[in-house]
């Protein structure tokens, strides 16, 4: 690796280490002094340089020598001969082979790789659609939509996004396909230490929050649910299968493997059907499907996976549309007073880049209003807004929800998650339904009084 | 700025400075030689934190107090209080005021944000569509995986990408719509040295490929074109304005205000209109459109633009599709070979981060080969494959092109590109016009001789 200009100082020069009879006795101290100032600094520089290089962005590959890229910094793209686990034949892509010591690999290919380890946990955002255009009308540009959302979210927040258009396993198709897509996912991507499995109906309704990963740390994966819905209700809506983080380790491949064996390319797949419906008495639809099975484990207590299984329930870490739509117009006009009464710092522009800095001054200021709470009955954005049950692509939604719950609910909330990006180039949408835009005048919202 | 813990190590002791008399001389000596070494040390590690701050990842902002990361970094989302363009009431984002100054403002910026200085040139990508579903069947879906293929790319490039869907300017409609955008954006991103804007239907068809920009370093705009054509053939397709790099400079800003005066919104529109179509005998529609207005710029010389717009065509900076889809297979197959008669490395399973290395490899096998040249008679992928002409949203497609030529040229060309791709995952497609895709063998492509 090269090294970083910034971290590579010039060496010194070799001290000297014998003092000499002719040297008078303080200038020999100097000297001795001296010499160890000097071997310090050379001992400290090699340490320095071995432990602790800077993750720094990828240099590129040149299309010809002549266009080579001038400036020289480490590069953390290159990629060492010593073998890993890359280079094992026995090793596969694919969910119908399980893998053994992931830990052990992934730590050897990080020691092999330093730039990626060390600093703020890693996530890779993962979701997907299907290959061919939706049946529904408004289908394939609410996907779009959202895969705007998600790309915002990610460049807001420093974090990887992958979207998948591939069905990797052709049985298991529907709400299983994302299991192949992220065990494949959690393979190229060893230095991530998160996979975060998004489905392509939740929006990011709050592009100011970040996950609170330090309350997950003794956990392996977060789904937002219910225990109590759990053990005493036993609904197979107690948590919801759309939305989770799932830990970069052994454990989870073991773990998707078990929650893969429910799946439809399973010789168990009609067995687990008939067992999730005469345990969840509210289950629709006969067969096994991903979210039943999850709540089966956790139920049951079947393989222990359980203890490391987090259940958030604090934060819309996934929130049910229906009970957030109808109150995002209340919610934008609530923070928009905010802004106007609040410091000036809460109105300030500033590049997209330093969003989170600002994000920071607004949470101080909700920490001071009664109500800013999350949930059903506080004005706080919701994080993220899951539009389950409507079938965007489809259009085969619950006949619970209207077309216009659905499809107008999703509208609202691309644009509400809109409206705070293109704050950030000087605009907002007329209003929560309507495409139009507008500029925002100097202070804005201030400059409205 | 906090450090990086990295950077911060535990401050050594005080150093016993003072040699006592009841010492023995040997050991007095030891103790003057660390005394020097930790001085040195601590001097170092003093003006080290001082001089080096290291750029890394933004801290989030958390959501409560007790949700605080636990990790220490400097933070590159600090922004200081210190006044800049963002504080000044005159300054707009809307198109509509110039700007001046700005490459004094920008400076001054990033001199209070230090950690997006230096290093490789920053780049953010801009596309976009527009608010509402696409008339044509396929549509939104070519848009959405064109949007996928967008954030494939830059995810592998270490670039931004910011999608638009609003209409900034309401006059400023159709291919028009895009220079406000830009402008709002380089506002935005003071930190991006360059904008890439990228037409919604322009396929990333060589994922290994980056731009060339030592190439660009004394111009401002760079286009794809042909000087022979502007000059001689006087064609508005002498260039094409779907594709280009603009400079985040002054220049760009004047040049974008001269540019935009030919536009909807502009008095001059209808006078612009008729200046185009009789200049430009192979004009396709009467009213002013921006590419014939860049042409004008350029063979004309008006405005002194000229010098520094650069055409490239030494490569696809962006390619005419209909040159290039029907090569697509042939293409594919030639690197297949290449990878299967080459060096192993060429067939190495690797992490994307590190994918940047693989791609200089399969650059210096394909300097070997002769034909790997990039143009219409070479085998290299082309970098960019544009669909000019197609309109796969409104389906208003040049009549020369049939159905079947533009829509299925699009999904082999994303078929194409997502190869590049799902080949990290373990994956590829059946072929470049089947959404199937089968799981990649070891040593693949070796393996299937």
């Amino acid at each position: 690796m090269q090294m970083q200009s910034s971290c590579s100082l010039p060496r010194p020069k070799s001290p000297p280490m014998a003092r000499s009879s002719i040297i008078p006795s303080s200038l020999s101290d100097v000297l001795v002094f001296t010499a160890g100032a000097f071997l310090a600094l050379l001992i400290f520089l090699g340490l320095y340089s071995f432990l602790s290089p800077t993750p720094i962005p990828n240099r590129l590959f040149s299309f010809s020598p002549s266009f080579s890229s001038t400036s020289s910094h480490i590069d953390d793209t290159y990629d060492p001969p010593d073998e890993t686990f890359y280079d094992d034949p026995t090793l596969t892509y694919t969910i119908d082979k399980s893998i053994s010591n992931w830990d052990e690999k992934r730590r050897h290919w990080l020691k092999l790789h330093p730039s990626f380890s060390g600093g703020r946990e890693r996530i890779l955002m993962v979701s997907g659609s299907q290959p061919y255009p939706c049946r529904s009308y408004h289908g394939d540009h609410l996907l779009l939509r959202s895969l705007k959302n998600k790309a915002d979210y990610c460049r807001l927040h420093g974090i990887e996004l992958f979207y998948n258009t591939a069905l990797l396993n052709p049985s298991m198709n529907f709400f299983w396909a994302k299991i192949p897509v992220i065990r494949a996912a959690m393979l190229a991507h060893p230095e991530a230490d998160w996979i975060w499995w998004v489905d392509s109906d939740a929006i990011f309704t709050d592009m100011e929050f970040s996950l609170p990963l330090d309350r997950y740390r003794a956990h392996n994966l977060v789904l937002h649910g219910w225990p109590e819905l759990v053990y005493k209700k036993k609904s197979w809506c107690s948590l919801n299968a759309g939305v989770f983080l799932i830990r970069n380790c052994q454990w989870s491949f073991d773990f998707m493997d078990e929650w893969a064996s429910m799946g439809p390319q399973s010789p168990d797949y009609e067995k687990w059907g008939k067992l999730q419906t005469s345990t969840f008495k509210d289950k629709m639809f006969p067969n096994s499907d991903d979210q039943s099975g999850l709540v089966y484990l956790i139920l049951t207590g079947r393989g222990g996976w359980r203890d490391k299984i987090y259940l958030e329930n604090e934060y819309y870490f996934q929130g049910y549309f229906a009970e957030i739509v109808g109150r995002l117009e209340n919610i934008s006009a609530r923070y928009i007073e905010e802004e106007r009464q609040g410091p000036a710092v809460l109105r300030r522009r500033h590049a997209e880049r330093v969003f989170a800095s600002y994000a920071k001054e607004m949470n101080v200021q909700l920490g001071k209003q009664k109500g800013a709470d999350t949930g059903p009955t506080g004005w706080r954005r919701p994080f993220v807004t899951h539009f389950t049950g409507c079938q965007p692509c489809s259009g085969d939604r619950n006949k619970v929800y209207s077309a216009d719950n659905c499809t107008l609910g999703m509208y609202k909330a691309l644009n509400f998650a809109d409206d705070q990006v293109l704050r950030i180039y000087g605009f907002r949408h007329a209003s929560l339904v309507s495409a139009d835009v507008q500029p925002l005048p100097f202070d804005y919202p201030r400059s409205e009084e």
